[in-house]
Order: C-alpha cells, then structure tokens, then sequence
C-alpha cells in the first residue's frame, strides 16, 4: 500500500461523516453477534482449552466442519486435509512460501494482499501465461465477478465462492496441483482472523510446518467459538440473507453510480463486496483519493489490485458495509470528486500533449 | 520437530494416564478464565468492533496498554512503536524476515519456534560468535535461568522476563538496534495468540508491512478482551501469584528429579515453565522419548533446542501444567525411562565402540 493512500484512509477512518466505500468490510448488521457471544460464553465456560495451546493444524472440530461444509459442495475431503490458518491471507502467505517461486497469473487486477504475499515470496505476478494460477471461484476481487485463469498448479481463493448473489456456489477446487483457501471473513466474522488451507497432499506435511513458524497455530479461541457456533448455526439461511443484503446494496450502489457518475466503467456485480469501476483517463489517483476525501467518501485506489504499474485510473468500491442512503450519497460524493480531480488531471495531460506537438 | 518426535507427543496427547511434562504450557488453574469471559462478553455486546476487521498494527487501546506496561519497566516508548503480533512466534518470523540474513547466536540451546523462524528467513543459529544476538532477558527457555548473549543486533524475545520466581523483571531491552518481543502466552492465555513486537524505529512501517502480509491483523476479538481484562485486572497481584506457583512446582520437580534421576544434570530454574536437564550419555533420544511414553510421561527432547545436531543427549521437562503429586509421580517415570532406554543405548553405543578399534 502506497503510505500516502494509507495516511488518507487513516484520516478517512477518523472522520465520522466520510462514507467508507473501502476495504470490503462485511456489513455489521450480518455479523452473527449474539451468536458468537453465546458461543465464546459456552467455550470460556466448559473449560480451558478456547484459552490455552493447541496444535498448529487447528482444532480437530473446526476442521471436521470445514471438511464437512467442503464434502457438502461436492468434493471429497478428510478433516487430516485441512489446515486452519488465521483468514484466508495467511492461507496465502503459506501457498506462496511453499511454492517459493515462478510466476503466478493474476489477471488485469486482483487481491492486494495476494499479490503483497507473492511478491514476499518470490513469486512474480503476471497479467497472463505464468505457470501457475491464481484464481477466485465464483466471485474474482476486485471485480465482483466470475473470472477463469489457468496454469499447471492452481491457487483457488474462495474467499468469496459463497457469496455469489444468485447461490449458484461452485465446487470446490482441491487436488494434486491445488493449493485451496477458504475463509469466514467475508460470511460470518473477520475479526476472529479464521480461514483454512487445504494443500495438494503432497505438500500438506511442509504446510502446516510453515504454519507452525508463522505463529505457532490460530487462535484458540475463535476456533472454539467458530466451531461451536456452526454445530446449531444455520449457516445456509445466514447467507441467503447475506446474499440478499448485498445483491440489493450492489444494485442500489450500481444503479446510483450509473446516474451521478456516468464516466465510470463496471460492470454489475454477480456476487461479492465490491464493484470494479474503471476511467478512460489516467490521471493522478492519489488527487482522486484526496478530492473523494474532501467531499466526504472513501475508496480503494484501483492501483493497489494492479499486477503491474499503470493499467488506467481505477476505483474498487464496497456496497457491503454501507445503507442504500449511503450508497446513494456516497455516488453522488464520488462524482463531485471525479469532476474535479480527473478533470484537472484531464486538463493537465491535455497541456502535456500541446507541448508534445 | 522431528516427525517421530511429533508423533510420539500426538499419542502421549491421547492417553489421559500420560503425565504431559512437555510443551511449556501455562498451568491450567492460572488461565484467567472467569475474567476472560466477562470481557468477551462485554466486548461482544457493546459493538461490533471485536468482530470486525481492523488495523494491521493493532488495536490502539491493546498498543497503549503495552507501551505503558514497557514504560512502567523502566524504558520510554510510545503507543505508535507497538505492533501487536499473534503471539511471540509471529513477531520473531517478522523480525528474522526483516532482518533477512546473517548470523544469530543463541547459545547452546534455544527456543525451537525461533530456530524454525531463523532458519526459514535465511538465518544462521550458531552457538555464539553471530552478529547478532538472540537473548531471553529474565530467563531463557529451555535453560529456565537468566543467560546473557551478545550481537551488534539484539533480538530480545521477552515472553518469560516477568517470570523470574524473584520477581526482579529486567527493564525491557528496546533501542535502534534491538527488536524487542513480548507476549502474554505464559502470563495470561496462549489461546488468545497476542504478542507484540517493537523494531527499531527505522523499521517499524516494514514490519507492519510485513505482519500485514503474513495476516492482514492478529483477530480483533482477542484484542478487544485483552484490552477489556487489563483495563481493570491487578496484573501484577495475578504475576505474582503465577511465580509463587511455579516457583512451588519447580521446585517440586527438581527435587523429585534429584531423587530419582540422579544422573539427570540440571540446574534449578530461576523462573519460566520448565527445566534443562543433561546427560552425559549421547544415546538414542527417539529410544529414551518411546520409553518415557511406554512408562506414561512425555517431555521434550534437547534435540529440538539445539541449533546444530549434537550436543548431549538432553530434556526439556516442564512443571507449569502438573500438580506436585504428578511431577513426583512424573519424575519417577522419566527415572524409568532412563534406565531402560538409556542402558541400552549405552551398551549400544560400546558395541559400536567395539567394532570400531
């Protein structure tokens, strides 16, 4: 993350008036909280193990339900597969050490933090053609939409697999060649920092090892309360509110955006947090970020998802944590600061070119 | 960990009549459970906040609450130095990933997590002579007693400063060349996994940079409790009440041990979880943990805490999780164990002897 887009979402997250279209937050209100209190009371109750060490693959219950819930999908998986990892970045951080090199394809733009754990590792992301593929069934971040990549080994994030607006969840990706990633983040809590990883079974034994010296194992805590929660939660009719949450939110912010906003490109989101939204300008971001400040609205800057530098002025902006009055607002905010960043910014590549001629 | 080793400790888990003397685990009783729930309960109740995504470097009250316990230590150091780690483990794989290279000294036996974490950074451990020093201030883990190191860099790994039995805590080591780590694992719960860490200030934004890739943030939930217990828990009437019992069990141990393992050398621990006990025999570790099992008590080999193959055949015994009668009971079976498996790996050793002049 460029420190100065950083320091402008710090002051953003400051100012209660600024409306936070960044950083893919579930909505509060679908954050199963009562739930979860009733969960940790029964775990800190019953004894001592939500609070003291365990092992550094995870507890046997939780990843008895996330095979369970994988199995459920319609592939087959034995709990001894599945590593719990603390979120789906750390399932990440663990693929790319393992993999330790090559070249991953990534596509136009895709998940900051991927690409942050790849380049760590030495792996290098390209727009298309590497080796190996990093793909996100069902619904691709940033894009909210379903993309296909290829490549001999395959990393398939299904952060957001769930969460397509129309049920219509894939099937898991698992095998020889696939590094699997799940996670609760985005469907019930991410302050509980739970995920997993199932790793091509060759490769689970080094996994977990690497695990191990990242942090020892996760929580012991969330994963007890996490576990107890999902043997009475319903978590099928939780994400069809969920899902039904966002498709209204993704509609309301698609639709508000296509009437104040109309130089923005997207396409409607299938599923997911967020909307893609590209300019046929390619003037100066950080102006954009600092405009969009000043009027009052707060988005991700299209740059941190890019492969590579350049590609064209972009925005990822999140529908999930916000109301239909925010949404509306929030267009209305970006709009204003489009036409005053991206048109001094138009101006300015305008002067450049006389120059040139 | 050897996979034999890890093995035999997976079954020793298994069977309630084994006297687990291994793994440096908090004693059970001393967990602040009941404390523990309340704040989670009220942390649930009262927002979202414990639930929800946050900062990579950690909540702002947790931060605050570390920089002041360091400064009641005697160092000044401001909330913003604090980045807070999912346990000890973590914040030593952000500093051997920062430091990316060279050499470390860490004595003759070692934290095994800190040699993975080493090892997988590109670290050379060596016994001493490194440029830089990996110290336990207070006391060291596995040796149980204060041990000083030194190093153009120091990386301080504080997670047992405030169990010495005598309650003479060391002022923090913190500074331009020192990356500082401390955790509440060993004082108040491990299964919350919070640490922290504080690197020189030239590298602070690059180890936030860092924790943000390994995962994204350590879980809100565990910090937001944290932070709840400590903004009316007496820590330092808890601490003292967690020294005053394993100071009784390590002593417990050590005169069991002298009774029963009269070859056992050790020293008595001066603070922390466990003791280093040597043989002057190099026999068959493997043999010796499979006869400690067979006979119901499980330890730690040596082998895991030295920093090249070699060394003596040693053990890392802990007394924190056992109660007198089964530290009693415990070193009467590791005598056992001694003398089967060690009398035949001594005679092996002579044969071997034999066919060599």
């Amino acid at each position: 993350m460029d420190p100065r887009v950083d320091r402008l979402q710090r002051i953003a997250a400051t100012r209660p008036h600024v409306i936070a279209l960044a950083g893919a937050l579930p909505a509060r209100e679908l954050i199963p909280r009562q739930e979860l209190a009733r969960a940790l009371a029964e775990v800190t109750r019953d004894g001592e193990d939500a609070l003291q060490y365990g092992w550094p693959e995870g507890s046997a219950s939780l990843r008895a339900w996330i095979a369970n819930r994988l199995c459920a999908r319609g592939v087959r998986i034995t709990a001894d597969r599945v590593i719990v990892t603390a979120g789906a970045q750390q399932a990440l951080a663990i693929t790319a050490s393992a993999l330790g090199g090559g070249t991953v394809t990534v596509g136009d733009a895709t998940y900051p933090g991927a690409l942050d754990a790849f380049a760590r590792a030495g792996l290098r992301a390209v727009e298309r053609g590497g080796a190996i593929g990093y793909v996100m069934p069902g619904v691709s971040n940033p894009h909210g939409i379903a993309i296909s990549s290829h490549g001999d080994t395959l990393i398939a994030d299904e952060a957001y697999a769930e969460l397509r607006f129309d049920g219509r969840t894939p099937r898991p990706l698992v095998g020889d060649d696939v590094w699997h990633i799940g996670t609760i983040s985005k469907t019930i809590a991410p302050g509980l920092r739970v995920g997993w990883l199932v790793a091509p079974a060759a490769a689970h034994a080094a996994a977990v090892a690497a695990k191990q010296a990242m942090d020892l194992q996760s929580a012991s805590l969330s994963q007890a309360a996490l576990a107890r929660l999902l043997a009475t939660f319903d978590l099928d009719a939780h994400l069809a509110r969920v899902r039904a949450c966002y498709a209204a939110r993704a509609a309301a912010l698609a639709e508000a955006l296509a009437r104040h906003a109309p130089a923005l490109r997207f396409r409607e989101p299938e599923g997911g947090l967020s909307l893609w939204a590209e300019l046929d300008d390619d003037g100066d971001e950080l102006a954009l970020l600092g405009a969009a400040l000043r009027e009052g609205v707060m988005v991700d800057p299209g740059s941190a998802f890019r492969p590579r530098p350049g590609g064209g002025l972009a925005l990822r902006i999140s529908f999930s944590n916000a109301l239909p009055r925010e949404l509306e607002e929030g267009a209305r905010r970006i709009a204003r600061a489009l036409s005053s960043a991206v048109v001094r910014a138009g101006s300015a590549s305008r002067t450049r070119h006389c120059r040139d001629c």
